[in-house]
C-alpha cells in the first residue's frame, strides 16, 4: 500500500517539482543502452561507434526565448550562441565541431528580418569555430524555439569523459568565473553597475565563446584525465563531475575575473558565490595528473590560452572550498531547468 | 528606390506571409555550403563525409505540441511519430537509422507521468526500426516540444537523391495513400465516419509507420535513381522532386487506400485529393528506369512490400494526372508550416 502510494505520488508529480536531473533519470529508465557506446550517459556528449576506431560525436541543446532568451539580447546574439553552447559541449570532449543542424520553432508574426538575422548568427557561430551550418527545420511555433545539434568525429581513444577523474588529479580549468552570474543579476533582479562594466559583463552573456581549440588541443595532448563544460555553472560542473567518476573536489583557487570582483564589491556581494554558482559560461573544468601539467599547459599555450589550477581532486566525495584553512562545503547551487528556485 | 521599397517589404513581411519554403531559401543564403556535401541542401536529409567513402547522415524535425500534435494522440504516440518521422527521411535515402536523440521542450506543470510516457514513446519508435535513443536534452517551455534528431551511417554512392531523377523513369511508391488526409479532416474539420473506418483511419496518423527496411532494400539494389519521402504529402513530394531534379511527372494511377475511397464516397469526395494532397504519410515516392523494374521489385518483395507504379517521368517540368485520357495540374497542395490556407 505504501508503496501504490509511493508511486501515485512520483506519477503525479510535475516536471517543476521533480527538476530536471530528476527527469531525465526517469526518462533514461526507459531507454535500451545501445551496445558499445564510446560515451556513457550523463556526458556532454553523445557518440555512435564508426567501427574504425572512430566515433561520430553529437550533442543537442535548446534554446527557449521566453524562458532562456534574456533581455537585450538579439536574434543574431540568440542565433549565435545556440551554436556556441553546442558546439561547446563537443569541445569539451576534444571533439571538433564540423556541422550544425539548426531545428527552428517560429511564430507565424515573426518578420522574415528577424529570420535573416538568425541565418546570420547560426553562420557566424558555426564558421567561428571552423564548422558549417548543413541544414535544419523550420516550424510553426507559439514562442521561438531553436535546437540545435553540433556534430563532429574524433578517434574513440582521444574522447575526454567525465568519468575518468582520478583521485590526486589536479583539477584545473581554462579561465575566469562570475561575469555570467553578474550580468545575470544585472538582468533578472535590477542590478545596477557603471555603464563600462555593465557593458562588458552583459557582453559575456550576449557574446559567448567556447572553448573548441583548446578542448582539442588538450585531448591531442593526452595529458587531461577528465572534462566537462562549465555551462551549468562551476558548482554545478564539479559535482557532475563526481556524479560521473565519484571523486570529490578541495577547490583552492577560485578564478574570479577582475570584473566579476568589482561588481561584487559595489554590491556587497560574495565573489566567490560568483564564480560558483552561475552558468552560461563556456569554459573547461578538467582534471589531469600532476606529472601532465607540464603538458596540459603547453597544450593550452600553443592556442593561447593558460591553464589555470583550482585544487585537488579527491578519494572521498566530499566538494569542498578551502577559505583561509577552512573547507566550505560547495553546493549544488547553479543553473537548473525547472528549478529556478535552486538559483542564486 | 522601387528596389529599396522591395527589400522594405520582404523584411516587413512576416513568417506567415511568406511560408515554410520561402523562410528556408532566405537563411539558405545566409550559410557557407560545406565542402564536399555528400547530399544538397533541399533534400530530405543532411549528411557529411567520413573520408572513407561514408557518411553520416542527420536530419532534425519538430514536433510542436499545439500545432502539430492532433486532438487524441497520447503523450506516447507523439514521441513514437517524432522518431518514426525522423527515421522516415532516412530511410527515404537507404540509411538505417542507428540512433535518436530527444531534445524536448516540457511545460513545468507536465506530469512526470506523461515524460515517461514519451520515454516509452521514444524507445518503442526506435527500437521498432533497430535504433537507440543515445540521449538528448529536456528544456523549460510554455508549450511541448519534441525536437528529435535520427543519425545512420551509409557507402556515399548508396544515398538516393532527390535530384538524380531522369526522363523516361518510372515514378513508384511503397504504398496506398488518403488514410492520414480522411483522418484529418475527422479530426480538424468535424467529418464523421462509422467506428471502425474511423478508428482505422485515425490509427494512421496516431502510429505511422516509416519504409525503412524498404528504403535500404532498394538502395543496396542499386535499382532506383531518386527517392524521396512522402511525408508532406504526395503531390509536394512530386513539385519537391521537380525542383530538386528539374524532372516533370505524369501520374498515371493514384494509389489510392481502400479506407480513403469508402470516407470520400460516404462524404462525396474525390478520393484522388484525398490521397494527393495529404501529408503525415511515410511511403518512399521513388523513380527507376524501366530496365530497374524487376530489380526493384525483387528488393521490395524481400521485406514484404509491394512496388505500386505510378506514372511516368517527363523531360518537362509539368506535374499532372491522366484522368479519362485527360491531363490535369497537379498542385502544391499540403502540407507547408505558416501556411494552413493552402491546406486540403
Amino acid at each position: 500500500m505504501s508503496e501504490q502510494l509511493g508511486l501515485g505520488r512520483r506519477y503525479m508529480a510535475t516536471v517543476g517539482e521533480l527538476g530536471e536531473r530528476a527527469l531525465i533519470e526517469l526518462m533514461l529508465r526507459h531507454f535500451t543502452p545501445m551496445p558499445g557506446m564510446p560515451v556513457p550517459f550523463w556526458d556532454d556528449v553523445m557518440a555512435i561507434s564508426l567501427g574504425d576506431g572512430r566515433a561520430a560525436v553529437l550533442n543537442t541543446d535548446m534554446l527557449v526565448w521566453k524562458t532562456d532568451i534574456p533581455q537585450g539580447m538579439t536574434y543574431y546574439q540568440a542565433a549565435r550562441k545556440a551554436v556556441v553552447m553546442n558546439f561547446s559541449d563537443l569541445g569539451a570532449k576534444g571533439v571538433r565541431p564540423q556541422a550544425f543542424l539548426a531545428s527552428l520553432g517560429i511564430p507565424r508574426d515573426l518578420t522574415a528580418r528577424a529570420v535573416e538575422e538568425m541565418a546570420r548568427g547560426f553562420e557566424a557561430g558555426a564558421r567561428k569555430y571552423g564548422g558549417y551550418i548543413i541544414g535544419g527545420d523550420t516550424n510553426e511555433a507559439a514562442d521561438i524555439i531553436i535546437s540545435g545539434v553540433a556534430y563532429g568525429v574524433i578517434d574513440e581513444n582521444k574522447i575526454v569523459k567525465r568519468e575518468s577523474a582520478k583521485p590526486g588529479d589536479i583539477l584545473a580549468t581554462t579561465g575566469l568565473f562570475g561575469d555570467t552570474t553578474a550580468a545575470f543579476k544585472i538582468l533578472l533582479e535590477g542590478y545596477q553597475a557603471p555603464r563600462r562594466l555593465r557593458d562588458s559583463l552583459l557582453e559575456s552573456v550576449y557574446m559567448p565563446t567556447a572553448r573548441i581549440e583548446e578542448g582539442v588541443a588538450l585531448s591531442e595532448s593526452g595529458s587531461i584525465s577528465a572534462s566537462i563544460d562549465s555551462s551549468d555553472g562551476l558548482a554545478i560542473s564539479l559535482h557532475d563531475l563526481h556524479r560521473s567518476s565519484g571523486v570529490g573536489f578541495r577547490v583552492e583557487t577560485l578564478p574570479i575575473s577582475p570584473r566579476a570582483k568589482a561588481f561584487a564589491e559595489l554590491h556587497n556581494l560574495n565573489p566567490g558565490d560568483l564564480a560558483l554558482y552561475g552558468g552560461e559560461e563556456y569554459e573547461l573544468v578538467f582534471t589531469l595528473k600532476p606529472n601532465q601539467l607540464e603538458a596540459a599547459n603547453d597544450a593550452l599555450k600553443s592556442v593561447g590560452c593558460e591553464l589555470i589550477e583550482l585544487g585537488i581532486t579527491l578519494a572521498d566525495p566530499r566538494i569542498v572550498l578551502v577559505e583561509e584553512g577552512v573547507e566550505k562545503p560547495i553546493g549544488k547551487g547553479g543553473w537548473e531547468h525547472f528549478k529556478t528556485g535552486e538559483h542564486l
